[in-house]
């Protein structure tokens, strides 16, 4: 039943060897791996005018040098990401090469912070998403968290179908985005040409303004940097790309951000020349749009694409979680079963992870997210700094041809990116203090699962202990509950393995069940020795570990194996289990983790 | 750490050598065991004025020749039940009873209704008793539902400590309530006899009413009927009596008896006198109480105990319950574990299953369980009506010395009872008509599981098969994921069962390790055979079967038996598993479950 729901909705198992088949071209990958950086078009400028108006409206034209600024550092993030993805053509991103470059705990802190920030992304682009669509449905305002937990799931399950499949249904809202807004930057910069747009609306570039500070023009810059949150995501996926992916991958990322040069600055202008404030009920692409086009059919399509980028944006964290985590399980970071394919190929585990995360941040905020962008920033910009001051150190190091242009490229970027980072913990301290606490909190949760690993490892490898001691000769202890049919297999099991001594040992709640079962037991097997330990408490489980203890005790002297053979009948019916104690399960639970016994189950399998 | 919160919360475990000393004398049964029926006279009478009040007030006057029916059947009822305490000392009540003279059916529909009802009567009275106090402190009003669970969990405490020990602490409200009561009907009648009540207050008796109906009549006697639930606790409690347990048992039903009937009649007297109505935010008690001494230490002295009596009463489901429970287990019709004794020798899941259920409803209602009522007293009256008629056929076959009075007793109890369960459906349908679904679901699920053990039982006795089949030899398979210690430690122990063949199985996901890994085996392990299995699609538990069933097959031609050796490495921690694939758990279950072959885990304890 389980397994027929499981291939309806995610498909039938893939051989390892149809791997090849799941790689992406680069329209699929840009559409998979940009949406994230390409959606937050749809809320960076007004990032940036939300920090001016506090000023004036005439501060708004201070918009246009910020925006140049957060071009220059998208140029140099891209220039420098590029140069990433062939020195590091395996993937892992930020991970990887601050580990590599910086050693292990610059790594870490790259590797958690990424890890929490795509658990960020898919909770905050979905909640913008349903925000988007319950403002334009004001009757859905009270499920706004089903409906984002729904999303979730249904990109979940896309993405446990494959990279592919989710690729080839994602691609056609995302570049119906790009359309959209293409058309919309187009038609306004038509109407500002052609006269349509009043020149009053705007102040000029350059007009003084009372009351601007550097710190609030900072805070500006660093509230735009957010539109370049998932830049990085495509350094990370490069094993998702079609071969020769380091060049595809390094192709996609140009594309990418020659796209998002474009919306942004686009979006910048439009909103400068209109005179657009910020306004608590309508976002500004949405003012733009209507000036644009008025209430037409043009400005439902921005609308509506723009609600489902938002919410497709949290497909880029679905693309780079779990490939980031393979690379933590590989280094022994994060439990080993995030490096397992599953059945589709893709990396299950870490999608089913970063899926209930995000629900649980989505339900924990109310769907209330927006909270969490500058957190969400600060986890982006973090990784940004160490990936980039590694590279520095790495061209620094190897000193390849023609280095030093590469080293001024990531030095510019480690230098930006690092004041940026800067920027967010003085300007909107009181937004990223969490940072503080959970970062090293991953990475002492990283630390301790890594010692756990390399301790096993080594207690497990065979060239450092001590050589085993053979087995002298067996000790069988058998419970018995009853004088049964399951209990009659059982001993003719163990009476097969020719063990040097066999006791059955019966434990009754009364004294008087004692002397009965002692008797009864004579007359059936007077071969097999019987124990019967009296429990005055009604606890099976008590006296019988006492009893197995002191036999394992004396048995060890003389290098005796101990092992318990647990007679058990095995109803028809799964839910014939509710109406049978679960004493042995309970036994053996205990022998395993407490005792250094050998337990064996035979099973009798009831046939009605 | 959980034993020791146990330890505090329920006290230490007791010997089953000490169940004497947990049983309970006349006054602290009397305490516990009626605490139900008294506390119906908190709703009892109100019940009767709601119905008539519906005419008109000159109506209320027929509540005095109401109240005298109840009376009749109350004296029927407890002479009734005395006579089953007598005839049952062991105990259980309706179930018992209709089982013995009517048959299993009759038996089940008693049991299964006194069951559900048990689980109604906690739910309604703790519901109760916070709506007292809620009305009291107006704040609390929000958080009703959680009150009310508080309640269950404390009063489900109190009887997992034991009999004896709740009995000593539930007494003293029981009591006082009682006192409280005695106190008020005094100085009512005082009032009365002084000349303190006006006596145009209340119509006389036998005043002509216009559009009186006997359907109306009938109705409103059926509500006053349901201050009778709880009559039949204390012939379903006798096994926890001092001996001579019937004796006292009957003993304590008498004083009940007098206490209910005394307290009914005089709350109805002066209702009837004060010409009270009842009101939607004020209980006639509190009415009655107010009239009586004004807003008085007295009235706020009945109001509290009221309120504790009402959510008290939940202790006599506490005290009936459970030993329903063990009767129904003890004949197989429902799950055996009801018949344990916990650690202080409670039947222990017979209650905490009463707590989890009452919570449910009260959870599923909002607190609001008043709706109950109906269902709660029907539930009741239903098997009144079986135990009435067990106990006339009894008397009819027997025939003992006395036997035509006895008979005339339970035949006027039967009469009135069925009466009383036929006007429920007449006059309140809407109200009680779950009972006619669950009662058939309730019977379906006790015969399903009586048929389970029943074949279970027979396909374990050793009268009823064939012989067993000597094993010839042994076959071992051991699944192996690498070259480790864990891997050495049980193949040592494999050889030390001198198997007449052990086949080492490794499943690989990449072609390419096949081949390394059996050129290393070869070097590490050369007498043993190795088996690889290369599986295209990563599941480690699908080629593992397959391979089990092929060996399964040809050992079984020739009486071999197949058993799984599995290595098992536990790390130090509990929390460590996490940390591994839990592979050689679904191992177990799949095999046990789904084969007929031994499964034995060898562990292996790391030890850091």
């Amino acid at each position: 039943m389980l397994t027929s729901l499981k291939r309806i909705l995610i498909g039938r198992p893939l051989k390892s060897t149809e791997l090849g088949e799941q790689k992406l071209n680069k329209t699929k990958a840009l559409a998979i791996l940009s949406s994230d950086a390409l959606s937050s078009v749809a809320y960076g400028p007004e990032q940036i005018l939300l920090v001016l108006i506090t000023i004036s409206a005439a501060a708004l034209w201070y918009s246009v040098p910020i925006a140049l600024g957060v071009l220059i550092l998208l140029l140099a993030l891209i220039l420098s990401y590029r140069q990433i993805i062939f020195a590091y053509p395996h993937g892992g991103g930020a991970y990887v090469v601050s580990k590599e470059n910086l050693g292990k705990y610059p790594g870490l802190i790259a590797g958690g912070s990424l890890l929490v920030d795509y658990i960020l992304t898919v909770a905050v682009s979905v909640s913008a998403g349903t925000d988007a669509i319950t403002s334009a449905f004001p009757s859905l305002h009270d499920h706004t968290v089903a409906i984002a937990v729904i999303f979730v799931i249904l990109i979940t399950i896309l993405n446990l179908r494959g990279v592919t499949e989710s690729a080839s249904i994602l691609a056609y809202p995302v570049y119906l985005f790009i359309i959209a807004l293409f058309i919309l930057i187009g038609a306004g910069l038509y109407n500002i040409w052609s006269g349509g747009v009043a020149p009053e609306l705007h102040a000029p570039i350059g007009t003084p303004i009372a009351g601007i500070s550097l710190f609030l023009l900072l805070k500006a810059f660093a509230s735009g940097s957010s539109a370049l949150t998932g830049v990085e995501a495509i350094s990370n996926a490069i094993p998702n790309f079609k071969s020769p992916s380091p060049n595809n991958a390094a192709k996609t990322l140009m594309a990418m951000g020659i796209l998002l040069a474009l919306l942004f600055s686009g979006i910048v202008c439009l909103a400068y020349y209109y005179g657009i404030s910020p306004a608590k009920e309508v976002t500004v692409v949405s003012q733009i749009a209507e000036q644009t086009f008025g209430r037409h059919f043009m400005y439902f399509f921005i609308q509506g694409t723009t609600a489902l980028i938002l919410i497709l944006a949290a497909n880029t964290g679905y693309s780079a979680f779990p490939l980031l985590a393979v690379n933590l399980a590989k280094d022994k970071f994060i439990p080993r079963m995030f490096a397992a394919r599953g059945d589709r190929l893709g990396y299950s585990n870490g999608i089913i992870m970063l899926a209930a995360f995000s629900i649980l941040l989505i339900i924990l905020f109310q769907g209330q997210t927006e909270q969490l962008i500058p957190l969400y920033a600060v986890g982006v910009f973090i990784p940004f700094t160490l990936s980039q001051s590694g590279m520095m150190l790495k061209w620094l190091r190897q000193k390849p041809k023609g280095w030093v242009t590469r080293f001024i490229i990531n030095t510019i970027g480690a230098v930006i990116s690092f004041t940026v980072s800067i920027m967010f913990f003085l300007t909107k301290f009181n937004q990223v203090w969490p940072v503080l606490i959970f970062l090293p909190l991953i990475i002492l949760l990283f630390r301790q699962i890594n010692k756990h690993y390399e301790a096993v490892g080594e207690q497990l490898r065979l060239s450092t202990c001590e050589p085993i001691v053979p087995i002298k000769g067996n000790v069988i202890i058998l419970p018995v509950a009853g004088i049964t049919h399951v209990v009659e297999h059982s001993i003719n099991y163990a009476k097969s393995l020719s063990a040097d001594q066999i006791i059955a040992v019966h434990i009754p709640f009364e004294r008087e069940d004692e002397a009965v079962f002692e008797e009864k037991w004579k007359n059936w097997m007077p071969d097999i020795r019987l124990v019967t330990l009296h429990s005055p408490y009604r606890s099976i489980i008590q006296p019988f570990m006492k009893f197995v203890d002191t036999i394992e005790r004396k048995a060890k002297e003389s290098n005796y194996q101990v092992s318990v053979i647990i007679p058990q009948f095995i109803p028809k019916k799964g839910w014939h289990n509710i109406l049978h104690n679960q004493t042995s399960f309970y036994i053996r639970a205990r022998l395993l983790y407490r005792k250094d016994v050998v337990v064996t189950t035979v099973p009798y399998h009831l046939k009605k």
